[in-house]
C-alpha cells in the first residue's frame, strides 16, 4: 500500500510534471491597429505522452506565474497519458515571466490597460493556433481537439474560451469558476457566509464565534500605541502597527481566513501556502482549544491558530500584512478587479467577518487612486460574457466545491445538456483539478469520471466529424479508459 | 391593382421609413483600459410599431452612413408592425457621422486603429444594452429579445453578433454575408467567375466576351497620347487620363461591372447608384446592340453601356474613376479590407476579367504604403471567428442570392438544425433584406416568410423561457403572422 504511494509519487515526479518552458511573440493588442507591438507569452508544453494526431490539454492560465497551476493541476498529467495528450500551460499576460512591458508593466495605464480577459483570452486563441500549425505530426487533416481546462479565474477564462471560440477548443473544464460573482448577478453577502459556514461547521466546536467576536476587540486593542504593539509582537508583525495599518491589518486576517477554506484539501499543499491537511480544521482545533479568558487572550490565540497559516514550515520569521499568497500576482489581479473583474462582496451580522457594506463609489474611488483608472460600470463582464444568459454555450462542465467560497458565482445546476454542473459537496477551490490522493473524498473521485466522460465524448464528436472513417484507422481510441487512483 | 401600389408606397412613406436620429457615448477601445474616451455613435430609431414587450429589429450597420442601410432594408420595416418590433440600425464607428476623431479620424493609425469588427461589435452589445435598459416599457422583466439583421459586411456582422454575443441576441438575418471569403477558405477566383457568368447569361449574346476582351485593347489605346486622350473624351472622364491612372480606370471599370452584379435587382433601386430593373440585362442590351466594328467600336460600346451605371439619371456630367459608389465609405473600408477584412480575390482565363493573380506580400505592401499598417497574417478572421468551423453557432439564417458574386463567401448549406442556409436562386446582394415589391421573384418571398418564421421561433422561445406563462398573458403573440406583398 505504501510502496505503491510511493512509486506512483516517483513515477509523477519522474515522468508527469515534468515540462518545457517555452515563449511565443503575441500581440499587445488584438482589438486595435493602433499599434503593432508583441510581447513574449510564456507557456509550458510536455509531449511526453503525445502520439499523433492525439488531443491538446490546455490550460488558461490565471493570475500567477504559470508553474503555480502546473504543479496544482495534477489531473490534466494524471489523465493525458489515457488520451495521448499534449499538456500546455499557458501563462496569462502581466503575470509571472509574461509582463508585455518588462519591470514597468504595472508603471501606467498606458501599459497596465491592456491587461483585461479578452486579450488574455485572445492570446491562448493564438497560441492554440500556433500549437496546431507547429506541432502537427498527423497523417490526417491539419487540426487536432482542445480541450481548455482551468480553475477559479483561469476556470472562468476557459469556459469563456469555449463561449467565445467553439472553433478554438472543443470543450471546457471549468473548475471553481465563479463566472457568476458580478453585480447584479449573484448577492454580495453569499461569498462571506460560505466562508463562516465552513469554520462554523469545521470540529465540534463553533469556532466562527470567537472570529466574529475579533474584529471589534483587535480595533478596541488598537486603538492605543501600547496595543498596537502588544499585537505588533502577539502576532509576530513584520513591522510596527501605525494607525494606518488597523484595516489592512484585518484585510490581512481576513483574506487568511477566506484562503484557509479555498484551499481546505484533505491533504498537506503548498498551493496558495504550505499548508496542513484540512487547514481550516487545524485552525479551529487550534483556536478553540486555547484557554479564552480575555480579548488578549483571544487575539493571542488567534494569532497563534493563524500560524497554520502563515507558519507551517516553521521557516517564517514574522508576518508581512501586506501578503498573504505569495504564489499570485497581487498587483495584476488587484488591477483586474478594479477595472474588468469587479466582484462585489459584503459582510453583514449573519457572517462571522467584521460588517462591511458593498459601496461600489468608494471602491471605484479606491481604484482609480490606486491605478488612475476610473471604471463606473460594474457590469462589463456581464455584456462580454452574458451573465446568467449562458444557454447558447455548449460543452463545458462547470464544477464547484461546496466548502470553497467562490462556489457563490458558480453554476450550481445544468444549463443545458450539453453545459453540465458537477457538485463536489465535500470539495474546496478546485479539488478536483488536482492530481489524485488516497485522501480524495468519493466525491470528487466522480468529478473527474465525469469529467474524463466528458472530455472523451467531445473529442471523439471532433474526430469523428473531421472523418467518418476515422475509427475504423485509428489505433488511438482502443485505449481511452479512465481509472481513478482510489486504489493507491 | 394599381391603387393598392400607390396606397403601400404613400404608408411606407408616412409610417415606415421614418426614423428618429440619436447618438449615444460609446467607448473608443473595449478591450483595453489604456485610455477612457468615448465618441458618438448614431443610430436611428422608429417606435412607431412598438408594443409593450415587443422585440427589437437591430440592423447591424456597415461600411456606410447608415441611412442607406435603413433606406435600402424595408424588409424590416415591413415586418415590424406584424411583431410589433422596436426598429434601430446602428451606424458602424468610422463611417457616416460615426467619427470618433471627427475629421481626423482617418489621420493615422493612432486614431484610425480602432476601427475593427470586434470593436464595433462591442459597440452594437453596448447599445443593444442601452436600448434594453433605458426603452424599458415592460411589465414583465425587463429583458425584451432582440434581432440582429444585416446584409453584406453588416450580414458578417449579425451572424458574428449572435456567435458572440448571444445573449445580446436571440438570432441573426445574415443576407449576403461572405463569412468565408477569407484565406484559406475560398478560392480566390470564385469571385470574378460568379460577376462573369451573371454578365454570360443576362441576355442572348453572351456580353462576357466582348468586356474580356477589352481589358487588353484598352491598355493598347491608353499606351499611346493620342488614346488617352480619345479614351478620355469616349468614355466622358473628368480628368485627362494619364499613363499612371490607367490601372485606376480599370478597376473602376471592373468595379462597376461587379457592382451592377451586386445590384442586378428586377426594379429600379438607388443602393449604390441610380439604377434601373436588371442594370445588368440593361448593360449588356445595350453593349451587346451596339455594332462592333473594331476595337475603338467595342471600348465606345461599353463606355456608352456603363452610363447605365454612371448617369442613369442623365445628371452626370464627367465621370470621376475614383469613385463607384458614392453611397459607402471607402476609406473605411479600404482600411478595414487592408487589416482584417482580406479577402482574395484574382482573375484567371476562366472569367472576363483581366487576369490578376493573388498576391498578398503587393497586397500588404500597398496597404502599408497607404495606412502605415503591416498585416501579415491573412487569417486573423478565421482565428476569431473560427472559419469553416461554426457548428457551435446557433439561430442564424444565411442567406445568399445567386446571381450575387459575393455569394462565393456565403454559407451555402445548413449547418444544423439552428444555422441554415437559404438560397435565392434569382437573387442579387441581399434582396430578400429590400422592400416588398411586385417584381420580386418567388424565391426571394419564400426566403422571407422563412426569415419571418425563425424570428417568430427565436423570440417565442424567448419569451417562453423568461416566463412559462407567458402566452396566456400575452395579447401581443395572437397576431404575428406574416403575410407577403405579392398581391400589390
Amino acid at each position: 500500500m505504501r510502496l505503491n504511494v510511493a512509486l506512483v509519487l516517483l513515477f509523477r515526479e519522474i515522468f508527469c510534471y515534468n515540462y518545457t518552458t517555452k515563449f511565443i511573440d503575441v500581440p499587445l493588442d488584438h482589438f486595435s491597429f493602433t499599434n503593432n507591438a508583441t510581447f513574449k507569452l510564456k507557456y509550458l508544453i510536455n509531449d511526453s505522452f503525445w502520439i499523433d494526431d492525439g488531443p491538446i490539454f490546455f490550460y488558461t492560465g490565471n493570475e500567477g506565474a504559470v508553474e503555480t497551476f502546473a504543479e496544482n493541476t495534477g489531473f490534466i498529467f494524471d489523465i493525458a497519458p489515457t488520451f495521448n495528450a499534449l499538456i500546455v500551460f499557458a501563462e496569462h499576460r502581466y503575470y509571472g515571466a509574461t509582463l508585455p512591458f518588462g519591470n514597468a508593466s504595472f508603471s501606467n495605464p498606458g501599459h497596465l490597460g491592456f491587461l483585461t480577459s479578452s486579450q488574455a483570452l485572445a492570446d491562448y486563441v493564438y497560441l492554440i493556433n500556433h500549437l496546431q500549425t507547429t506541432h502537427q505530426r498527423s497523417e490526417y487533416l491539419s487540426k487536432v481537439p482542445v480541450v481548455a481546462f482551468g480553475g477559479s479565474y483561469g476556470g472562468m477564462l476557459a469556459a469563456w474560451l469555449r463561449m467565445k471560440y467553439p472553433a478554438s477548443v472543443v470543450g471546457a473544464i471549468a473548475a471553481s469558476a465563479p463566472i457568476w460573482q458580478f453585480q447584479g448577478l449573484t448577492p454580495c453577502e453569499n461569498f462571506n457566509r460560505i466562508v463562516s459556514n465552513v469554520y462554523k461547521t469545521a470540529v465540534d466546536d463553533d469556532c466562527s464565534a470567537p472570529i466574529q467576536k475579533s474584529w471589534k476587540i483587535i480595533r478596541n486593542i488598537t486603538a492605543n500605541d501600547d496595543g498596537k504593539a502588544w499585537l505588533t509582537k502577539a502576532w509576530k508583525l513584520c513591522s510596527p502597527l501605525k494607525s494606518s495599518d488597523i484595516d489592512d491589518l484585518l484585510e490581512w486576517y481576513s483574506e487568511i481566513l477566506v484562503n484557509m477554506a479555498m484551499v481546505n484539501y484533505p491533504y498537506p499543499t503548498k498551493f496558495l501556502a504550505p499548508l496542513p491537511a484540512f487547514p481550516v480544521r487545524n485552525f479551529c482545533y487550534k483556536l478553540t482549544g486555547e484557554k479564552i479568558t480575555d480579548d488578549k487572550s483571544l487575539v493571542t490565540a488567534i494569532g497563534n491558530a493563524l500560524e497554520i497559516y502563515t507558519n507551517f514550515t516553521k521557516a517564517t520569521k514574522c508576518n508581512n500584512i501586506n501578503q498573504t499568497a505569495a504564489s499570485l500576482g497581487e498587483e495584476g489581479w488587484d488591477f483586474q478587479a478594479c477595472t474588468e473583474m469587479i466582484m462585489p462582496m459584503c459582510s453583514d451580522d449573519n457572517d462571522m467577518f467584521e460588517n462591511q457594506s458593498w459601496d461600489f463609489k468608494k471602491y471605484s474611488d479606491k481604484c482609480y487612486t490606486k491605478w488612475g483608472v476610473r471604471q463606473t460600470n460594474a457590469e462589463l463582464p456581464i455584456l462580454e460574457y452574458g451573465g446568467k444568459d449562458i444557454t447558447a454555450a455548449s460543452n463545458i462542465v462547470f464544477s464547484n466545491g461546496l466548502l470553497d467560497p467562490w462556489s457563490s458565482g458558480g453554476v450550481l445546476s445544468n444549463i443545458s445538456s450539453t453545459v453540465s454542473s458537477v457538485i463536489i459537496p465535500e470539495g474546496a477551490h478546485h479539488l478536483d483539478l488536482r492530481g489524485e490522493n488516497r485522501n480524495d473524498p468519493k466525491s470528487v473521485i466522480e468529478a473527474r469520471q465525469f469529467h474524463v466522460s466528458s472530455i472523451r465524448k467531445w473529442i471523439t464528436d471532433f474526430y469523428y466529424s473531421r472523418d467518418k472513417n476515422y475509427f475504423k484507422k485509428s489505433i488511438f481510441f482502443n485505449k481511452i479508459t479512465y481509472t481513478h487512483g482510489n486504489n493507491i
